[in-house]
């Protein structure tokens, strides 16, 4: 089997499940209860928190668990835009946001607020003299993934967070989900940056755990509310064994995350210039700017779902894009923003690859393109 | 070890934990995916919805994962505010809800919602006339516990299901967290209920996996927006080995209630006989119209915290009424509502036991109780 869909999920490492297993049947505690089952659990998830923080650099009270990517979106898009209400209720999302940020943004059409949505280049990047026409008066906040999840373009978040320096009104939300371990954290983590959302199963964690960056003093509403775990930002039971397996897949990602890259960059240069060998295929990720394991291509005329299923047949693994819309069978919402005509953005595939991932495999799944490619000849 | 704190949190059953590892390890696609590592990890999701639901005597398309009880509160007291709005902004929960319905619908009047709490008579008992007294044309939603958290009391779900029969246009939401497994199922998911919240780790499955149950047709909107999971009523990827481990504990646990709640209702009854022989002694528990795992007494001018600490020194774990209150020192919100004053209330520690204890337990437990109530004699 050969597992080019890391970008959708990865597989959890055994060492992580070892860890959430013993968590699990060992510190069962709730971490709110008075008596030492309970301080022993909530012992372990202070030092993972504290390790998530170190991680990033940052401090473990700005570390806030969540339960994934998904509820991390809804809650800084929406915690900030009621929080703030009353300063402004004008909100700026990229075009090529991932669901979990757009939907929720427009979602708050109905409570009254305004979303522009910020225009991207032919190449998938964030075109900064555009973003900055729409900021407003009562612009309360802005969120720009750090790395997009169809074509793996990495968003100039630096050159937003010079953009935004003279403007500390507004709030500065970034999805670094498919960005953590891709590249430096330095990138999309900076100093202007009041909000970023990550995900534990896109580095080998569990399902069901992810987190929030909240830079410390930045007000949220919370999404969850009830017994006052989390500071009173997120209440709910904390899944203890879940954030100790995070966290330490999180040290173990980042740990070997530079020789990964290097990895990752040369196995993504084989496959781009191969791919781009052929007459009809049309390659929509590059290689500067780009994180190192996405690359996305497309057959002419040929659907990117009978690519995948073409694929699936040698058991090697790809997808049409995101996960999350392939099965509505929607076209790459990215490609339409960046201008590629409808019918091209159908041929959308997806590789993305992980640092396991090795160079025998990527000539495998050259020689099954080779074959693919070769068969839907009389489509194209 | 005696554990006596089982509303806060159960342990995994190991052969829960074991289904856990097993689908995290093997069946570890995004059900999202295209292939078929998707539509494999796609149908472990689908039977466990199928199971849960056969269980509780609903059909599939009924249940939706969350993360637990807490979202599942908040998403339907928040969900059904926000889709019935321009129907009427009226909203009732009784005084003694859990903090996750409570919190959630008082924040709602930060959003043009009214909220009115039904009062409880000195029982702990949601008081039938005086809820009644309180709907009003644009009443929109009411929210009524199954099963008190801090006092074990069974609340009239079925009584408030008559009262309901003729008011169609009001929604009617039942916490039962504490509810499964304690009772027969349809004293509290009766069919005029339009949603149920349920959370896992009170039955012995792993943390951060709970669902909700919505009657076929009735509309919510969604609090975590994105990817359209869930049919587009709940965004994220989903926690296939949380699901799977939940399915599994909810059966495990529903083919042995009848059986257990004998045994804890004999457990219970020594209890209680016991602890009211003691002078200084508050019972707030009865037997009848209450769960049998919960019993919840004080000893006169001593703090319920003491006792906790008292106990934890030989291993036995019990609680001050709930987990979520218990750090922020807050004095029992259901006793107060009851009218117990205030002083009273602090004594108030929780047993809450579970199938697995036994009767050796029970005696080891009132043998540590008779030399803590001795110990405490020069307060009193």
């Amino acid at each position: 089997m050969i597992y080019f869909d890391n970008a959708a999920t990865t597989p959890v490492y055994p060492e992580v499940l070892q860890t959430y297993t013993e968590v699990a049947s060992r510190i069962w505690g709730n971490p709110s209860s008075l008596h030492n089952l309970g301080s022993q659990a909530s012992r372990i998830l202070e030092a993972s928190r504290k390790q998530i923080a170190e991680l990033l650099g940052k401090n473990s009270k700005e570390i806030f668990f969540t339960s994934g990517g998904t509820e991390g979106d809804n809650w800084v898009i929406k915690g900030v835009a009621f929080e703030k209400a009353h300063l402004g209720k004008h909100i700026i999302v990229s075009e090529i946001e991932h669901p979990a940020v757009k939907e929720a943004a427009l979602w708050l059409n109905s409570q009254g607020f305004e979303v522009d949505l910020a225009p991207v280049d032919k190449n998938g990047f964030v075109d900064l003299d555009r973003l900055e026409a729409l900021i407003r008066p009562d612009t309360i906040l802005i969120s720009i993934m750090a790395v997009n999840n169809e074509i793996g373009s990495i968003q100039p978040i630096s050159a937003i967070s010079e953009l935004l320096a003279d403007k500390p009104t507004i709030s500065f939300h970034v999805d670094a989900v498919q960005a953590i371990g891709k590249l430096s954290t330095d990138l999309f983590l900076t100093d202007r940056v009041d909000f970023a959302t990550f995900s534990g199963h896109k580095f080998h964690s569990v399902r069901g755990v992810g987190f929030v960056y909240i830079k410390s003093g930045k007000k949220i509403t919370p999404l969850l509310m009830g017994g006052g775990q989390e500071s009173d930002k997120r209440s709910t039971t904390e899944n203890v064994a879940g954030i100790a397996a995070t966290a330490k897949a999180l040290r173990l990602s980042l740990d070997k995350a530079q020789e990964q890259q290097k990895k990752l960059t040369a196995m993504k240069q084989i496959l781009l210039q191969e791919l781009d060998s052929y007459q009809d295929v049309t390659v929509f990720s590059g290689m500067e700017e780009f994180v190192p394991n996405i690359l996305t291509f497309g057959i002419k005329n040929v659907r990117g779902e009978v690519i995948v299923h073409a694929f699936e047949e040698h058991q090697i693994y790809v997808s049409t894009t995101s996960a999350c819309s392939s099965k509505a069978g929607k076209p790459a919402g990215t490609l339409i923003a960046m201008g590629v005509p409808q019918k091209l953005a159908q041929t959308a595939v997806r590789i993305s690859l992980d640092g396991d991932n090795d160079m025998g495999q990527i000539e495998q799944f050259l020689t099954i393109f080779k074959q693919i490619y070769t068969n839907t000849k009389k489509v194209r």
